[in-house]
């Protein structure tokens, strides 16, 4: 915590110290998320690109400087973060680029992106003296806070909406959590962790509120520079949902800009379902967000009431980014797309990025010949109802080699 | 390929060269289970712990000096192996224990620790100048080499069993694998996939005779080994079902012994399944294998009638090691005390081997101080039906802050 100077209201610029259960601006309530503001100068004068490269820690603890933890509270004994980079030249041509870098974030431990913030939550839990920490979540907040609070020692109590995939659900009782199905909408999931959040004074992981989450999630983005020897490529590509990935995406960048860890600095391409675009929206029409309906199987994007599109829309703005929407046939394309080409499983929130890319090049807003590196958020694992409806059913077959030949014959598969 | 002596007939001792499509001994047929030699001495030369620790590769092919694959090989593109190991003290009390570590090979590329041999299998399959490669696998071993073809180029056929998790089936799907669900049992599905394989000339990925894939299922201890600074604990633990992951964890401690790279030798303890231990039996008994039915959830080690069986028991007495077999409950038990107590979400039969240890410190084999390594070989996400029978349903609750209190009162969570 060093280096943490403290935070911000994003709303009124009123400053606050940086307690662990510290979540809004006391003067603008909901309008007014809190932002983690950094000593700069200090880091640069401790820490740099070549003392990173020499620190063998593979997890996201290794950004340590810059998230806003005591190095001395005790962290989930999971390796978060530390997640593969791969060039593909097979997705890029089919995506009509040259150079597509593919991280898969769904090689978290427990899955998804979102180990990367509730791995910050559960340290912060144990700061602020809480033994019970909650969040509602349509999936992978939950599993991931669930997993986390497990590996810390910590009582999860996680509220999910009907919706949520079982997989998920099955996932986040494992780890032991006490876990309450709200019969209603993520938007009623979410407003019933709130009230029990305030009535029994539990943690609070929700990253409509909380500003330590957005820190997590930044590391994706430090991750990605330090793999790619700090020479980021021209656009980064999210999916966005409830908005924190993104402005984390845009926290990443503003802290490497002002480390002078990197010279360039990338575009943010958000990518939202076309069933539930609200931040699209917002952002296209300059106006304030309506909520709308959630309709798309990317259930872990499909978020009708956004707490953090402002910070969303903003860090689009800084970069001269862009939001851009796809249907849920382009998401199911994509999974199969990536599986074929690359043996990555994305679960659907986690590949919508791939048909964003396709619909920017196709629209001119990425050129053939820029670079893009796109973050896959969520193992396709965790749903496989999605999967099933973009793969098909396999054949069927008794055990018998003459049945055998009829598949062969109608697959034109050669013989060898 | 240059320290491959060849390949040696583990019955009757010929050698043969190591063309990549050689699989069995020509004299001794089925029983005639290749092994692959290597020159130690060369080795020794070229290489060394130094060497290694100096190797930014973060993937198995960090040991490319111990693989039997020519290293201008186009290799897939995914980042297997490097998977991380805890030590959780916890768990350790729990099971006996004083010292207890865990290996989440469920976090390879797909899943599982298949992604180690199969990676090898494309490898080869290219180097035998193939584009098909089949085999047949009640999962783990199909989605890998689904994954690592796609990865590599190739096209994968895959044989199922009826019984194969739905969740994994789709997971080949997504990778273009062409699957053939066949309508019976293991055993059916591996004569299909043979008689197909003959057939066509596809390349053989079955475990059950190509001698090339034990060789990547034991990087899984070599990097135990690295990640531990080569002091192995007194036990290493792991699940069986054909047999060949464990012969690879011997060949893995032949490798570094006869390197000079380990001083100790651990023992190896294998735990089957109780509805399905053939191999348990035949150690016992010190008799030939006698196939038997496949009754249990676990189903990837579920396997009736083991290929390799002999190299397998050849390994558990070469490290003076022990079988034992553990019930479908405890199974599901040791499901939810990992998740409980580390945040890993682990299958049945990957976490098979915690039930193993806590009976083989109950009968006494294992001693209380000794210290135990055990690889989690699948990720729990890939059978989401075995962990809702172990972990149960979620709290059905309506928008409704006063039916949370009466859970909150129920479950006896305290106010922070």
């Amino acid at each position: 915590m060093q280096y943490v100077q403290g935070l911000s209201c994003t709303n009124c610029g009123k400053s606050y110290s940086p307690e662990p259960d510290r979540y809004l601006c006391s003067e603008c309530g909901d309008r007014g998320l809190l932002e983690v503001e950094y000593n700069y100068d200090l880091i640069r004068r401790n820490w740099g690109r070549k003392k990173l490269a020499d620190n063998p820690e593979p997890s996201h603890w290794r950004y340590l400087p810059l998230l806003p933890v005591n190095p001395e509270t005790i962290r989930p004994l999971l390796r978060v973060g530390g997640t593969p980079l791969y060039q593909n030249r097979v997705l890029g041509t089919e995506l009509g680029l040259t150079e597509v870098w593919i991280k898969d974030d769904g090689l978290n431990p427990t899955g998804s992106l979102k180990d990367r913030a509730s791995s910050l939550a559960v340290v912060k839990a144990r700061e602020a003296g809480r033994e019970i920490v909650a969040c509602s979540s349509t999936g992978n907040a939950a599993s991931s806070l669930a997993g986390n609070a497990a590996a810390n020692g910590l009582q999860a109590v996680i509220f999910v909406p009907k919706r949520a995939p079982s997989g998920k659900v099955a996932q986040l009782m494992i780890f032991g959590a006490l876990v309450i199905s709200v019969q209603g909408s993520y938007s009623e999931a979410y407003d019933l962790s709130a009230s029990s959040i305030k009535r029994w004074n539990w943690y609070n992981r929700n990253a409509a509120i909380n500003p330590y989450l957005m820190e997590g999630k930044k590391t994706a983005v430090l991750e990605l520079a330090e793999q790619l020897d700090w020479k980021l490529p021209d656009w980064i590509v999210l999916t966005v949902g409830d908005g924190c990935t993104i402005a984390g995406a845009g926290k990443a960048l503003r802290d490497l800009q002002e480390l002078g860890f990197i010279e360039n600095k990338p575009r943010l391409l958000g990518v939202q379902a076309a069933g539930c675009a609200p931040i699209t929206r917002a952002w296209e029409q300059s106006e304030p967000l309506q909520v709308c309906a959630e309709e798309s199987l990317a259930d872990s994007i499909a978020v009708g009431n956004p707490r953090n599109w402002r910070k969303a829309i903003r860090a689009i703005k800084e970069t001269d980014g862009v939001l851009v929407n796809v249907p849920d046939e382009e998401i199911l394309e994509m999974m199969r797309l990536l599986g074929r080409k690359s043996g990555i499983f994305g679960e659907p929130a986690g590949v919508a990025g791939l048909a964003g890319i396709r619909r920017a090049v196709r629209e001119g807003l990425i050129g053939k010949s820029q670079k893009v590196a796109v973050i896959i958020t969520g193992n396709g694992l965790k749903d496989i109802d999605s999967a099933r409806k973009a793969a098909g059913e396999p054949y069927k077959l008794p055990p018998d080699l003459a049945r055998m030949e009829e598949v062969v014959s109608k697959e034109g598969l050669k013989e060898q």
